[in-house]
């Protein structure tokens, strides 16, 4: 059998099939390394490593009935049962489509330049480059209009990752980085938060919405709802009547299958994604099957969310699928069990479900968020080295070391090489105000 | 003061002036990290994170006095005393050059882009990048000769660069890599190192060049020396009559000082070095500092090496220099004390010379090597990473989860998609050897 993607429902599905002696797993990413996307937000906000957050899919898959083969997906023919790669392709008895979703920027794809969204360790890297180069920037520049625009980040869509991320910016820029700057105090900066629907968090209850909005605001994110995006580009933000100059702005809206599954030729929900039968194979393939954020299935009338858990139960399911059929064994439908879902707003807040029954919010809830994540991040190394980081950034307010641009950004991204005037950088006093006693001083 | 470069000879100027009261610093760089260059190899073996060998330069330099600025310096006008960077000008009364050196590929700037140089995170991160594409390379190939050209690794110059990463690169594919692979035994890898002049390490004592080609040989590297390399393509390259074949090309050869001295116009040595004054000073430029790689000191008829320990005692002395004018105190010329210098060959093997004197070889030179490098490196986070990362890797021949490619591999290096055929990912039998019962068995 053929694996399509190692994602979290992918990897499941491999894994429970790696003991299995009647079966041979190929594995198939586009990318050497599985990711830990719930955490990817971190990284853009230079709190943990890439390498914490990822493994090795060779290293995590290494049963001898398994091969892994970097190779980017093409297409599926279900006439011949060929999955068609970049340079060849590979045949399949039975095939698992588990190559998950991308942000969808709607009618705009020439938005995606200017606002990258966060799905992968590139995209989170890129990201993280691109805020720390805005502070690199404003240190140099001397006209204060321009300065403001490049401490101004706007973040559009607040699910929990639009959620995350502004939390995080706005506590960086709040605890880690003051130190860091001389002529610019990185407490102004301004991160604003902006949905198109009436509140945060919408597939939450309303009560955690409200919550998650306060906490927000109280850790100065400027939080607007209602508010629909009509233009983007390098150097401002246009909603309804008004215009945000900035120019960082990060995207966390929509969803957009991963369009392999259109070769299948089966239908498609609004964002692309096939709806399956009950054992989450694609209507009328019996042997393809599709999994996590590529497949939409429904339960009680509810659409099973996109997250790892529901992507690692179905990956589950069809390992089990799988061997019930070669053992012809009766095969049953897949059922969602709902352990919950977390968002963290900052550091020691988050809200969520519990077993899809009890709110929770504020210390207790990031605290099962941090335990649970803990505890699923896969092999020894990431758990101990994310403990570490963790940590650190917890009892310092704020790692020290990855604010790390690792490569020559001033050549990446030119805006950045124009705005520096001598009176900036001549020998004056520094402007910014003193920081309050209450703060350890600058270490010497 | 201006400085220009943050590596090791700016960064400890920088700091030693951080407590003069009557002094403003500013340092300027184009990255926004400083780099502990020495690890550097062991970013590109997949042993250390690029964050556990950087530190954020404006979390280094936290003094009130000192200010860092991310720009791009392009020249000097000593006429007007400022410093030219991309988008303005910084005036001067003193300023320090340090802007390192980076390699030369003699009179083919061609060979750049087929065989990179290992100076900056970005090399060591593209460097890994192609050394892990290529085995999932030659896993999907199917043709023995053009797998082959894939698992062939050719470095070129035997300075400690090249020894470094010759012998790295050939213990991580016998002992970190072989249960990742099915079709492919990456113990099998051919590593080869070339060198133009008679022996490695050409600058130590005959005698431990002759150890550490012997070690190097116990390693399964190809050693050969008195090869002059005539050409590179990206199928091969040409020594001698001899052409080697092979998809991986590493640079580690000749000394290029960075061009930004030029702009000084004074006389410059064959690898396009300051030859500077007994205060470090540029001749016949009072107020214009060069030191670390750009600047070529003699002492007793010997040349001051390119090293980390060299550099950072040029910064020292540049930083007391400055002090005394102020004070209108005697100045001294600078003296180079000579601490030893060390080049590993692989895991607990090292060759070195201590104090000048002492010449040592295997465990004991190693142990040395690493107990300086942890206690050099800068900031506790960085310290207790790499000490967790060394260790683990230490006792479980070789670390799980630095095995990361960040990007799509596949877009990037489009000769890696080509190969696939389909008979090499059927469901066949494993293809390779088992590995020998001694070893302990793929983890389920």
């Amino acid at each position: 059998m053929v694996i399509v993607g190692a994602g979290f429902g992918g990897l499941q599905a491999a894994r429970a099939l790696g003991k299995a002696r009647n079966v041979r797993v190929t594995v198939v990413d586009r990318y050497n390394h599985h990711l830990f996307q719930p955490l990817l937000y971190q990284v853009a906000t230079a709190v943990l490593n890439p390498s914490d957050i990822s493994a090795p899919i060779r290293t995590v898959l290494q049963s001898r009935n398994t091969e892994v083969l970097l190779a980017d997906a093409k297409s599926v023919d279900t006439h011949r049962k060929v999955l068609v790669v970049e340079g060849g392709e590979i045949p399949y008895d039975s095939l698992v489509l588990a190559t998950g979703a991308s942000h969808s920027y709607f009618k705009h794809p020439e938005w995606a330049e200017v606002a990258p969204g966060l799905k992968t360790l590139e995209d989170a890297v890129r990201i993280r480059e691109r805020v720390l180069a805005a502070f690199e920037a404003a240190e140099r520049e001397s006209d204060p209009v321009r300065q403001r625009q490049w401490m101004t980040f706007v973040i559009i869509g607040a699910g929990p990752t639009g959620v995350e991320l502004a939390g995080a910016l706005s506590y960086m820029t709040r605890h880690a980085m003051p130190k860091d700057f001389r002529r610019i105090d990185t407490r102004e900066a301004r991160v604003v938060l902006l949905e198109g629907l009436p509140r945060v968090l919408n597939t939450y209850p309303e009560e955690l919405s409200e919550r998650a909005k306060r906490d927000l605001e109280e850790l100065h994110v400027d939080v607007r709802t209602g508010a629909m995006v009509t233009d983007i580009d390098a150097e401002s933000v246009t909603f309804g009547n008004e215009r945000i100059a900035t120019r960082t702005v990060l995207w966390g809206a929509g969803v957009a299958a991963s369009p392999l599954v259109r070769s299948l030729e089966v239908p498609l929900d609004r964002a692309g994604r096939v709806q399956v039968t009950p054992l989450l194979t694609a209507p009328g393939l019996n042997d393809v099957y599709v999994i996590g954020d590529v497949a939409a299935v429904a339960q009680r009338g509810k659409p099973v969310p996109g997250i790892a858990p529901a992507a690692m139960q179905m990956g589950r399911h069809v390992a089990k699928t799988i061997r019930c059929r070669l053992a012809n064994k009766p095969l049953r439908a897949f059922r969602y069990h709902d352990k919950g879902s977390f968002a963290v707003i900052g550091r020691g807040y988050a809200v969520g479900l519990l077993f899809d029954k009890w709110r929770m919010s504020g210390f207790p809830a990031w605290c099962v968020w941090a335990g649970v994540h803990i505890a699923y991040l896969i092999g020894f190394r990431n758990r101990a080295s994310v403990m570490l980081n963790w940590g650190y950034t917890f009892f310092t307010k704020g790692g020290r070391d990855m604010r790390l641009i690792t490569g020559n950004v001033l050549k990446r991204m030119p805006a950045l090489a124009v705005s520096l005037q001598a009176p900036a950088v001549s020998p004056a006093p520094p402007a910014r105000p003193e920081l309050p006693a209450s703060r350890p001083a600058p270490v010497h």
